[in-house]
Protein backbone atom coordinates (compact mmCIF):
# COMPACT_ATOMS: atom_id res chain seq x y z
CA UNK A 1 0.00 0.00 0.00
CA UNK A 2 1.11 3.20 -0.83
CA UNK A 3 0.28 7.07 0.40
CA UNK A 4 -1.66 9.47 -1.69
CA UNK A 5 -0.64 8.11 -5.33
CA UNK A 6 -2.36 10.17 -7.55
CA UNK A 7 -1.36 13.89 -6.34
CA UNK A 8 -3.51 16.26 -8.18
CA UNK A 9 -4.98 15.08 -11.17
CA UNK A 10 -5.81 17.90 -13.32
CA UNK A 11 -9.21 17.18 -14.65
CA UNK A 12 -9.69 20.23 -16.29
CA UNK A 13 -8.75 23.61 -15.69
CA UNK A 14 -7.80 23.74 -12.05
CA UNK A 15 -10.39 20.73 -11.37
CA UNK A 16 -9.54 17.54 -9.74
CA UNK A 17 -11.19 14.72 -7.94
CA UNK A 18 -11.04 14.26 -4.43
CA UNK A 19 -11.87 11.76 -1.86
CA UNK A 20 -12.96 12.23 1.50
CA UNK A 21 -13.17 9.58 4.39
CA UNK A 22 -16.31 10.78 6.28
CA UNK A 23 -17.48 9.52 9.78
CA UNK A 24 -21.15 9.96 10.61
CA UNK A 25 -23.65 9.47 13.28
CA UNK A 26 -26.67 7.07 12.24
CA UNK A 27 -29.43 8.26 14.68
CA UNK A 28 -28.95 12.10 13.35
CA UNK A 29 -30.02 11.07 9.65
CA UNK A 30 -33.13 9.66 7.71
CA UNK A 31 -30.94 7.47 6.07
CA UNK A 32 -27.73 8.29 3.34
CA UNK A 33 -29.51 8.35 0.03
CA UNK A 34 -30.55 12.04 -0.69
CA UNK A 35 -34.11 12.47 -0.27
CA UNK A 36 -35.74 16.32 -0.69
CA UNK A 37 -37.68 16.62 2.55
CA UNK A 38 -35.71 14.47 4.75
CA UNK A 39 -32.17 14.78 6.37
CA UNK A 40 -29.39 12.33 4.89
CA UNK A 41 -26.12 11.66 5.09
CA UNK A 42 -25.73 12.40 1.47
CA UNK A 43 -27.85 15.69 1.39
CA UNK A 44 -25.96 17.07 4.43
CA UNK A 45 -22.29 16.60 2.27
CA UNK A 46 -24.10 17.89 -0.60
CA UNK A 47 -25.07 21.04 1.34
CA UNK A 48 -21.92 21.45 3.12
CA UNK A 49 -19.94 21.27 0.16
CA UNK A 50 -22.07 23.78 -1.65
CA UNK A 51 -22.07 26.18 1.18
CA UNK A 52 -18.55 25.89 1.39
CA UNK A 53 -18.71 26.30 -2.57
CA UNK A 54 -16.19 23.25 -2.74
CA UNK A 55 -18.99 22.01 -5.72
CA UNK A 56 -21.86 23.96 -6.85
CA UNK A 57 -24.01 21.04 -8.80
CA UNK A 58 -23.11 17.33 -7.31
CA UNK A 59 -24.66 15.83 -10.85
CA UNK A 60 -21.68 17.61 -12.26
CA UNK A 61 -19.56 17.42 -9.78
CA UNK A 62 -20.14 13.29 -10.01
CA UNK A 63 -20.51 13.51 -6.29
CA UNK A 64 -19.91 9.60 -5.20
CA UNK A 65 -20.41 7.40 -2.06
CA UNK A 66 -18.41 4.17 -1.39
CA UNK A 67 -21.43 2.80 0.70
CA UNK A 68 -25.05 3.60 1.08
CA UNK A 69 -25.57 2.69 4.92
CA UNK A 70 -28.88 1.61 6.02
CA UNK A 71 -30.88 4.24 7.75
CA UNK A 72 -29.63 4.25 11.64
CA UNK A 73 -26.07 2.98 11.31
CA UNK A 74 -23.32 4.63 11.55
CA UNK A 75 -20.17 5.22 9.63
CA UNK A 76 -16.46 5.51 11.17
CA UNK A 77 -14.64 5.23 7.78
CA UNK A 78 -17.19 5.76 4.69
CA UNK A 79 -16.10 7.80 1.96
CA UNK A 80 -17.14 10.20 -0.57
CA UNK A 81 -15.39 11.85 -4.06
CA UNK A 82 -16.14 14.99 -6.40
CA UNK A 83 -14.62 16.95 -8.55
CA UNK A 84 -13.78 20.74 -7.04
CA UNK A 85 -11.40 23.43 -8.24
CA UNK A 86 -10.27 23.04 -4.40
CA UNK A 87 -6.85 21.02 -2.91
CA UNK A 88 -8.26 18.26 -0.37
CA UNK A 89 -6.37 19.66 2.89
CA UNK A 90 -8.66 22.84 1.91
CA UNK A 91 -11.45 20.58 1.57
CA UNK A 92 -11.54 18.67 4.93
CA UNK A 93 -11.33 21.89 6.43
CA UNK A 94 -14.29 23.73 5.06
CA UNK A 95 -16.62 20.79 4.76
CA UNK A 96 -16.00 20.25 8.59
CA UNK A 97 -16.70 23.64 9.20
CA UNK A 98 -20.28 23.37 7.82
CA UNK A 99 -21.54 19.84 8.19
CA UNK A 100 -23.22 18.76 11.29
CA UNK A 101 -23.14 15.30 12.69
CA UNK A 102 -20.32 13.82 9.87
CA UNK A 103 -17.07 14.19 10.13
CA UNK A 104 -14.29 14.81 7.70
CA UNK A 105 -10.87 13.15 9.01
CA UNK A 106 -9.30 11.85 5.93
CA UNK A 107 -8.36 13.01 2.16
CA UNK A 108 -6.79 11.90 -0.99
CA UNK A 109 -6.62 13.40 -4.97
CA UNK A 110 -7.64 10.79 -6.50
CA UNK A 111 -7.90 10.17 -10.53
CA UNK A 112 -10.82 11.02 -12.64
CA UNK A 113 -12.26 8.03 -13.00
CA UNK A 114 -12.62 6.91 -9.34
CA UNK A 115 -15.66 5.64 -8.10
CA UNK A 116 -15.70 5.24 -4.54
CA UNK A 117 -18.15 2.48 -5.04
CA UNK A 118 -15.21 0.37 -6.66
CA UNK A 119 -12.92 -0.48 -3.13
CA UNK A 120 -10.94 -3.75 -2.41
CA UNK A 121 -12.93 -4.14 0.66
CA UNK A 122 -15.59 -3.11 3.16
CA UNK A 123 -15.33 -3.44 7.01
CA UNK A 124 -18.90 -3.92 9.18
CA UNK A 125 -19.13 -3.89 13.05
CA UNK A 126 -22.50 -5.25 14.40
CA UNK A 127 -22.63 -4.52 18.17
CA UNK A 128 -24.24 -6.97 20.42
CA UNK A 129 -25.10 -5.59 24.77
CA UNK A 130 -26.33 -8.64 25.60
CA UNK A 131 -24.74 -11.95 26.93
CA UNK A 132 -24.75 -14.74 24.05
CA UNK A 133 -22.23 -17.25 23.51
CA UNK A 134 -19.33 -16.17 21.36
CA UNK A 135 -18.63 -19.93 20.33
CA UNK A 136 -22.17 -20.81 18.58
CA UNK A 137 -21.46 -17.14 17.04
CA UNK A 138 -18.49 -18.12 15.52
CA UNK A 139 -20.43 -21.77 14.36
CA UNK A 140 -22.84 -20.03 12.63
CA UNK A 141 -20.12 -16.96 11.21
CA UNK A 142 -18.16 -19.72 9.66
CA UNK A 143 -21.31 -20.90 7.43
CA UNK A 144 -21.43 -17.31 5.94
CA UNK A 145 -17.85 -17.41 5.17
CA UNK A 146 -16.96 -18.01 1.03
CA UNK A 147 -18.78 -17.35 -1.23
CA UNK A 148 -22.74 -18.22 -1.18
CA UNK A 149 -26.06 -16.92 -2.44
CA UNK A 150 -27.18 -14.45 -0.22
CA UNK A 151 -30.67 -13.87 -1.46
CA UNK A 152 -32.25 -14.55 1.39
CA UNK A 153 -29.85 -12.40 3.22
CA UNK A 154 -30.96 -8.78 1.60
CA UNK A 155 -33.72 -6.51 0.94
CA UNK A 156 -32.52 -5.76 -2.63
CA UNK A 157 -33.34 -8.26 -5.64
CA UNK A 158 -31.23 -11.25 -5.34
CA UNK A 159 -27.73 -10.86 -6.34
CA UNK A 160 -26.00 -13.44 -7.44
CA UNK A 161 -23.04 -14.95 -5.85
CA UNK A 162 -21.18 -12.71 -3.02
CA UNK A 163 -18.18 -13.68 -1.41
CA UNK A 164 -17.57 -12.82 2.69
CA UNK A 165 -13.50 -12.78 3.00
CA UNK A 166 -13.78 -12.96 7.16
CA UNK A 167 -15.93 -12.66 10.03
CA UNK A 168 -14.52 -12.27 13.15
CA UNK A 169 -16.23 -12.24 16.67
CA UNK A 170 -14.92 -11.36 19.98
CA UNK A 171 -15.59 -10.20 23.26
CA UNK A 172 -14.60 -6.52 24.34
CA UNK A 173 -16.03 -5.91 28.10
CA UNK A 174 -19.47 -6.90 27.83
CA UNK A 175 -20.21 -6.35 24.52
CA UNK A 176 -19.47 -8.71 21.51
CA UNK A 177 -18.09 -7.05 18.69
CA UNK A 178 -19.10 -9.31 14.75
CA UNK A 179 -16.57 -8.09 12.37
CA UNK A 180 -17.08 -9.03 8.74
CA UNK A 181 -15.15 -8.35 5.71
CA UNK A 182 -16.24 -8.26 1.81
CA UNK A 183 -15.90 -6.78 -0.94
CA UNK A 184 -19.63 -5.55 -1.00
CA UNK A 185 -22.20 -5.67 0.65
CA UNK A 186 -26.25 -4.97 -0.12
CA UNK A 187 -28.91 -3.54 1.90
CA UNK A 188 -29.79 -4.46 4.93
CA UNK A 189 -27.04 -7.55 4.42
CA UNK A 190 -24.92 -7.49 7.57
CA UNK A 191 -28.14 -7.36 9.56
CA UNK A 192 -29.71 -10.15 8.82
CA UNK A 193 -26.58 -12.68 8.71
CA UNK A 194 -26.02 -11.36 12.45
CA UNK A 195 -29.71 -11.88 13.04
CA UNK A 196 -29.15 -15.18 11.69
CA UNK A 197 -26.19 -15.77 13.91
CA UNK A 198 -27.88 -14.50 16.88
CA UNK A 199 -31.08 -17.34 15.62
CA UNK A 200 -28.30 -20.10 16.09
CA UNK A 201 -27.04 -18.88 18.93
CA UNK A 202 -30.51 -18.80 21.22
CA UNK A 203 -31.09 -22.09 19.06
CA UNK A 204 -33.89 -21.28 16.99
CA UNK A 205 -32.49 -22.32 14.07
CA UNK A 206 -30.22 -24.89 13.22
CA UNK A 207 -26.91 -24.26 11.10
CA UNK A 208 -28.57 -26.70 8.33
CA UNK A 209 -30.50 -23.91 7.74
CA UNK A 210 -27.71 -21.19 7.28
CA UNK A 211 -26.58 -23.50 4.97
CA UNK A 212 -29.72 -24.37 2.68
CA UNK A 213 -30.49 -20.85 2.46
CA UNK A 214 -27.05 -19.59 1.27
CA UNK A 215 -27.56 -22.38 -1.77
CA UNK A 216 -30.41 -20.12 -2.97
CA UNK A 217 -33.86 -21.47 -0.71
CA UNK A 218 -35.37 -18.69 0.42
CA UNK A 219 -35.81 -18.27 4.14
CA UNK A 220 -36.07 -15.15 6.21
CA UNK A 221 -34.24 -14.94 9.25
CA UNK A 222 -35.28 -11.23 10.41
CA UNK A 223 -33.03 -8.25 10.62
CA UNK A 224 -31.38 -6.87 13.77
CA UNK A 225 -31.49 -3.29 14.39
CA UNK A 226 -29.07 -0.92 12.66
CA UNK A 227 -27.96 1.43 15.60
CA UNK A 228 -25.24 -1.02 16.56
CA UNK A 229 -23.96 -1.36 13.30
CA UNK A 230 -20.64 0.67 12.34
CA UNK A 231 -19.52 0.75 8.62
CA UNK A 232 -15.50 1.21 9.49
CA UNK A 233 -13.47 1.03 6.84
CA UNK A 234 -13.86 1.04 2.60
CA UNK A 235 -10.42 0.18 1.53
CA UNK A 236 -8.44 0.99 -1.54
CA UNK A 237 -5.41 0.44 -2.94
CA UNK A 238 -4.09 3.42 -1.84
CA UNK A 239 -4.41 5.51 1.76
CA UNK A 240 -6.26 8.55 2.22
CA UNK A 241 -4.27 11.34 4.41
CA UNK A 242 -5.37 11.48 8.28
CA UNK A 243 -5.89 15.52 8.78
CA UNK A 244 -7.89 15.34 12.20
CA UNK A 245 -8.72 19.21 12.91
CA UNK A 246 -8.75 20.14 16.35
CA UNK A 247 -12.73 21.56 15.86
CA UNK A 248 -13.45 17.40 15.04
CA UNK A 249 -11.78 16.55 17.92
CA UNK A 250 -13.61 18.95 20.45
CA UNK A 251 -16.92 17.53 18.81
CA UNK A 252 -15.72 13.74 19.67
CA UNK A 253 -14.85 14.53 22.94
CA UNK A 254 -18.44 16.30 23.58
CA UNK A 255 -20.02 13.19 22.40
CA UNK A 256 -17.85 11.39 24.30
CA UNK A 257 -18.65 13.30 27.55
CA UNK A 258 -22.77 13.34 26.44
CA UNK A 259 -22.39 9.25 26.73
CA UNK A 260 -20.69 8.93 29.97
CA UNK A 261 -22.94 11.74 31.30
CA UNK A 262 -26.24 9.04 30.14
CA UNK A 263 -24.39 5.72 31.15
CA UNK A 264 -23.89 7.71 34.64
CA UNK A 265 -27.47 8.91 34.84
CA UNK A 266 -28.76 5.41 34.24
CA UNK A 267 -26.25 3.54 36.73
CA UNK A 268 -26.92 6.37 39.06
CA UNK A 269 -30.46 5.66 39.08
CA UNK A 270 -30.22 1.80 39.36
CA UNK A 271 -28.26 2.41 42.55
CA UNK A 272 -30.90 4.51 43.91
CA UNK A 273 -33.60 1.91 43.31
CA UNK A 274 -31.90 -0.58 44.78
CA UNK A 275 -31.55 1.86 48.07
CA UNK A 276 -34.73 2.91 48.73
CA UNK A 277 -35.31 6.67 50.84
CA UNK B 1 -36.45 6.29 59.35
CA UNK B 2 -40.04 4.44 58.35
CA UNK B 3 -42.25 3.29 55.46
CA UNK B 4 -44.70 5.29 53.74
CA UNK B 5 -45.89 6.79 56.88
CA UNK B 6 -48.82 8.29 55.82
CA UNK B 7 -51.01 6.17 54.68
CA UNK B 8 -54.01 7.81 52.33
CA UNK B 9 -54.73 10.75 53.97
CA UNK B 10 -58.00 11.52 52.76
CA UNK B 11 -58.31 15.30 52.18
CA UNK B 12 -61.60 15.62 50.86
CA UNK B 13 -63.90 13.40 49.01
CA UNK B 14 -61.51 10.48 48.20
CA UNK B 15 -58.89 13.31 47.60
CA UNK B 16 -55.22 12.41 48.94
CA UNK B 17 -51.68 13.90 48.17
CA UNK B 18 -48.99 12.06 46.63
CA UNK B 19 -45.40 12.55 46.31
CA UNK B 20 -43.78 11.23 43.08
CA UNK B 21 -39.66 10.48 43.18
CA UNK B 22 -38.62 11.45 39.20
CA UNK B 23 -35.72 10.83 37.63
CA UNK B 24 -35.02 13.12 34.00
CA UNK B 25 -32.50 14.22 31.40
CA UNK B 26 -31.76 17.69 31.56
CA UNK B 27 -30.43 18.17 28.13
CA UNK B 28 -34.35 16.95 26.73
CA UNK B 29 -35.72 20.48 28.69
CA UNK B 30 -35.46 23.90 28.54
CA UNK B 31 -35.20 24.46 32.29
CA UNK B 32 -37.74 23.01 35.33
CA UNK B 33 -39.84 25.75 35.93
CA UNK B 34 -43.14 26.09 33.71
CA UNK B 35 -43.18 28.30 30.69
CA UNK B 36 -45.76 28.88 28.18
CA UNK B 37 -44.04 28.15 24.70
CA UNK B 38 -40.79 25.50 26.27
CA UNK B 39 -40.52 22.05 27.17
CA UNK B 40 -39.82 21.81 30.60
CA UNK B 41 -39.57 19.68 33.57
CA UNK B 42 -42.81 20.27 35.45
CA UNK B 43 -44.32 21.31 32.11
CA UNK B 44 -43.68 17.33 31.27
CA UNK B 45 -45.11 16.16 34.58
CA UNK B 46 -47.80 17.98 34.61
CA UNK B 47 -49.36 17.55 30.90
CA UNK B 48 -48.61 13.47 31.77
CA UNK B 49 -50.96 13.86 35.03
CA UNK B 50 -53.36 15.78 33.50
CA UNK B 51 -53.74 13.76 30.09
CA UNK B 52 -54.03 10.81 32.74
CA UNK B 53 -56.39 12.79 33.84
CA UNK B 54 -54.36 12.38 37.23
CA UNK B 55 -55.21 15.66 37.93
CA UNK B 56 -56.93 18.63 36.29
CA UNK B 57 -55.35 21.74 37.57
CA UNK B 58 -51.80 22.15 39.08
CA UNK B 59 -53.12 25.34 41.10
CA UNK B 60 -56.28 23.24 42.60
CA UNK B 61 -53.95 20.12 42.92
CA UNK B 62 -51.46 22.16 44.79
CA UNK B 63 -49.30 20.58 42.29
CA UNK B 64 -45.39 21.42 43.68
CA UNK B 65 -41.46 20.67 43.38
CA UNK B 66 -38.89 19.84 45.66
CA UNK B 67 -36.40 21.65 43.86
CA UNK B 68 -36.60 23.82 40.69
CA UNK B 69 -33.03 22.60 39.17
CA UNK B 70 -31.12 24.87 36.54
CA UNK B 71 -31.43 24.37 32.57
CA UNK B 72 -29.63 21.33 31.51
CA UNK B 73 -29.35 19.57 35.66
CA UNK B 74 -30.50 16.02 35.61
CA UNK B 75 -32.26 14.43 38.35
CA UNK B 76 -32.03 11.08 39.61
CA UNK B 77 -34.08 11.71 42.75
CA UNK B 78 -36.14 15.00 42.43
CA UNK B 79 -39.87 15.01 44.49
CA UNK B 80 -42.93 16.28 43.07
CA UNK B 81 -46.56 16.08 45.19
CA UNK B 82 -49.98 17.40 44.26
CA UNK B 83 -53.56 16.61 45.53
CA UNK B 84 -55.35 13.55 43.52
CA UNK B 85 -58.35 10.89 43.68
CA UNK B 86 -55.53 8.25 42.32
CA UNK B 87 -53.54 5.74 44.67
CA UNK B 88 -49.47 6.09 44.76
CA UNK B 89 -48.77 2.87 42.42
CA UNK B 90 -51.67 3.53 40.05
CA UNK B 91 -50.17 7.44 39.77
CA UNK B 92 -47.01 5.66 39.38
CA UNK B 93 -47.79 4.15 35.85
CA UNK B 94 -50.26 6.66 34.81
CA UNK B 95 -47.10 8.88 34.73
CA UNK B 96 -44.90 6.64 33.27
CA UNK B 97 -47.00 5.64 30.30
CA UNK B 98 -47.60 9.21 29.41
CA UNK B 99 -43.88 11.33 30.57
CA UNK B 100 -41.22 11.36 28.22
CA UNK B 101 -37.68 11.68 29.10
CA UNK B 102 -39.20 11.79 32.69
CA UNK B 103 -39.68 8.70 34.54
CA UNK B 104 -41.82 8.54 38.02
CA UNK B 105 -39.81 5.80 40.38
CA UNK B 106 -41.03 5.88 43.55
CA UNK B 107 -44.02 7.31 45.32
CA UNK B 108 -45.97 7.57 48.93
CA UNK B 109 -48.60 9.02 50.17
CA UNK B 110 -48.34 12.02 52.75
CA UNK B 111 -50.41 14.73 55.09
CA UNK B 112 -52.36 17.48 52.73
CA UNK B 113 -49.57 19.86 54.23
CA UNK B 114 -46.67 18.26 53.03
CA UNK B 115 -44.60 20.72 49.86
CA UNK B 116 -41.26 19.03 48.79
CA UNK B 117 -39.61 21.90 49.37
CA UNK B 118 -38.91 21.23 52.95
CA UNK B 119 -36.50 18.35 52.91
CA UNK B 120 -34.20 17.43 55.16
CA UNK B 121 -31.05 17.18 52.67
CA UNK B 122 -30.44 17.58 48.92
CA UNK B 123 -27.29 15.76 47.42
CA UNK B 124 -26.23 17.47 44.32
CA UNK B 125 -23.63 15.32 42.35
CA UNK B 126 -21.36 17.26 39.41
CA UNK B 127 -19.09 15.14 37.41
CA UNK B 128 -15.76 16.74 36.32
CA UNK B 129 -14.11 14.56 33.43
CA UNK B 130 -10.66 16.41 33.31
CA UNK B 131 -7.99 15.39 35.06
CA UNK B 132 -7.37 17.57 38.12
CA UNK B 133 -6.37 17.13 41.62
CA UNK B 134 -8.15 15.29 43.74
CA UNK B 135 -6.32 16.47 47.05
CA UNK B 136 -6.39 20.58 45.59
CA UNK B 137 -10.33 20.07 45.05
CA UNK B 138 -10.85 17.99 48.81
CA UNK B 139 -9.08 21.31 50.04
CA UNK B 140 -11.33 24.12 48.15
CA UNK B 141 -14.12 21.88 49.48
CA UNK B 142 -13.26 21.80 53.08
CA UNK B 143 -13.50 25.73 53.04
CA UNK B 144 -17.20 25.54 51.90
CA UNK B 145 -18.42 23.23 54.48
CA UNK B 146 -20.30 24.77 57.45
CA UNK B 147 -22.34 28.20 57.57
CA UNK B 148 -21.20 31.10 55.55
CA UNK B 149 -22.92 33.28 53.21
CA UNK B 150 -23.03 32.17 49.61
CA UNK B 151 -23.97 35.59 47.85
CA UNK B 152 -20.99 35.23 45.73
CA UNK B 153 -22.15 31.60 44.79
CA UNK B 154 -25.91 31.88 43.41
CA UNK B 155 -27.41 34.01 40.75
CA UNK B 156 -30.31 34.07 43.07
CA UNK B 157 -30.46 37.25 45.22
CA UNK B 158 -28.79 37.39 48.65
CA UNK B 159 -30.18 34.42 49.96
CA UNK B 160 -28.26 34.98 54.26
CA UNK B 161 -26.53 32.69 55.52
CA UNK B 162 -26.93 28.84 54.54
CA UNK B 163 -25.34 25.43 56.08
CA UNK B 164 -22.96 22.78 53.22
CA UNK B 165 -23.52 19.93 55.57
CA UNK B 166 -21.07 17.84 53.41
CA UNK B 167 -19.05 17.88 50.36
CA UNK B 168 -16.82 14.42 49.48
CA UNK B 169 -14.71 14.66 46.23
CA UNK B 170 -13.89 10.81 44.75
CA UNK B 171 -12.20 9.51 41.78
CA UNK B 172 -14.79 6.67 39.92
CA UNK B 173 -12.51 5.58 37.09
CA UNK B 174 -11.47 8.33 34.84
CA UNK B 175 -14.08 10.64 36.19
CA UNK B 176 -14.29 12.73 39.64
CA UNK B 177 -17.29 13.03 41.66
CA UNK B 178 -18.46 16.27 43.29
CA UNK B 179 -20.83 15.02 45.95
CA UNK B 180 -22.18 18.09 48.09
CA UNK B 181 -25.02 18.03 50.82
CA UNK B 182 -27.21 20.68 52.33
CA UNK B 183 -30.50 21.27 53.73
CA UNK B 184 -31.38 23.66 50.51
CA UNK B 185 -29.72 25.23 47.50
CA UNK B 186 -30.01 28.70 45.55
CA UNK B 187 -30.08 28.98 41.82
CA UNK B 188 -26.27 27.69 40.26
CA UNK B 189 -25.03 27.23 43.59
CA UNK B 190 -23.81 24.07 43.38
CA UNK B 191 -22.24 25.19 39.73
CA UNK B 192 -20.47 27.88 41.24
CA UNK B 193 -18.84 26.50 44.23
CA UNK B 194 -17.44 23.50 41.61
CA UNK B 195 -16.03 26.77 39.84
CA UNK B 196 -14.54 27.81 42.59
CA UNK B 197 -12.92 24.64 44.12
CA UNK B 198 -11.80 23.71 40.38
CA UNK B 199 -9.90 27.73 39.80
CA UNK B 200 -8.19 26.80 43.00
CA UNK B 201 -7.24 23.31 41.46
CA UNK B 202 -5.94 25.01 38.31
CA UNK B 203 -4.14 27.28 40.95
CA UNK B 204 -6.30 30.55 39.62
CA UNK B 205 -7.07 31.75 43.04
CA UNK B 206 -6.31 30.91 46.15
CA UNK B 207 -8.80 29.54 49.34
CA UNK B 208 -8.46 33.30 50.99
CA UNK B 209 -10.20 34.59 48.35
CA UNK B 210 -13.14 31.83 48.73
CA UNK B 211 -12.93 32.48 52.51
CA UNK B 212 -13.66 36.18 51.67
CA UNK B 213 -16.48 35.75 49.05
CA UNK B 214 -17.73 33.09 51.84
CA UNK B 215 -17.98 35.99 54.74
CA UNK B 216 -20.24 38.66 52.55
CA UNK B 217 -17.54 39.99 49.75
CA UNK B 218 -19.10 39.89 46.18
CA UNK B 219 -16.80 37.59 43.92
CA UNK B 220 -17.36 35.69 40.48
CA UNK B 221 -15.63 32.85 40.13
CA UNK B 222 -17.61 31.74 37.45
CA UNK B 223 -20.01 28.77 36.47
CA UNK B 224 -19.57 25.34 35.16
CA UNK B 225 -21.90 23.86 32.55
CA UNK B 226 -24.87 22.43 33.76
CA UNK B 227 -24.93 19.01 31.89
CA UNK B 228 -22.76 17.28 34.39
CA UNK B 229 -24.87 18.06 37.62
CA UNK B 230 -27.34 15.44 39.29
CA UNK B 231 -29.59 16.50 42.03
CA UNK B 232 -28.95 12.94 43.13
CA UNK B 233 -31.72 12.85 46.07
CA UNK B 234 -33.98 14.89 48.24
CA UNK B 235 -34.77 13.47 51.97
CA UNK B 236 -37.94 13.63 53.95
CA UNK B 237 -38.40 11.62 57.28
CA UNK B 238 -39.97 9.34 55.34
CA UNK B 239 -39.05 6.87 52.27
CA UNK B 240 -41.40 6.62 48.89
CA UNK B 241 -41.97 3.09 47.93
CA UNK B 242 -40.17 1.78 44.88
CA UNK B 243 -42.03 1.45 41.94
CA UNK B 244 -39.50 0.14 39.02
CA UNK B 245 -42.01 -0.74 36.37
CA UNK B 246 -40.99 -2.88 33.10
CA UNK B 247 -41.02 0.34 30.76
CA UNK B 248 -39.11 2.47 32.52
CA UNK B 249 -36.59 -0.61 32.81
CA UNK B 250 -36.55 -0.67 29.21
CA UNK B 251 -36.38 3.00 28.10
CA UNK B 252 -33.28 3.19 31.06
CA UNK B 253 -31.40 0.03 28.91
CA UNK B 254 -32.42 1.78 25.66
CA UNK B 255 -30.60 4.74 26.99
CA UNK B 256 -27.58 2.78 28.15
CA UNK B 257 -27.23 1.52 24.94
CA UNK B 258 -27.60 4.23 23.52
CA UNK B 259 -24.48 6.03 25.69
CA UNK B 260 -22.34 3.07 24.60
CA UNK B 261 -22.88 3.36 20.77
CA UNK B 262 -21.96 6.84 21.16
CA UNK B 263 -18.83 5.50 23.57
CA UNK B 264 -17.40 3.14 20.61
CA UNK B 265 -18.35 5.26 17.92
CA UNK B 266 -15.61 7.92 19.39
CA UNK B 267 -13.64 5.13 20.06
CA UNK B 268 -13.78 3.73 16.76
CA UNK B 269 -13.23 6.52 15.02
CA UNK B 270 -9.88 7.77 17.35
CA UNK B 271 -8.33 4.11 16.60
CA UNK B 272 -8.66 4.59 12.89
CA UNK B 273 -7.10 7.95 12.54
CA UNK B 274 -4.19 6.33 14.61
CA UNK B 275 -3.59 3.79 12.01
CA UNK B 276 -4.67 5.74 8.62
CA UNK B 277 -4.98 3.60 5.58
Amino acid sequence: MFSVPYILHEIDDGVMRVALRIAYDGLAFFGHQRQPDARTVEGECISALRVAKILRDPKEAFFRSASRTDRGVSAIGNVIAFNTAFPPRAVVGAFNARARDVWAWAAAAVPESFHPRHALQRWYRYHLFSDISISALREAADVFVGTHRFDSFTSDPAPGPMAIDRIDVTRDGSTTLFDIRARSFRRTMVRRIVAAALGYAKGEINLAEIRTALRGARRDFGVVRPEPLFLMDVRYPFVLDVLLKPKVRDELRAIEVGAEIRRRFVRALHESVQEPR
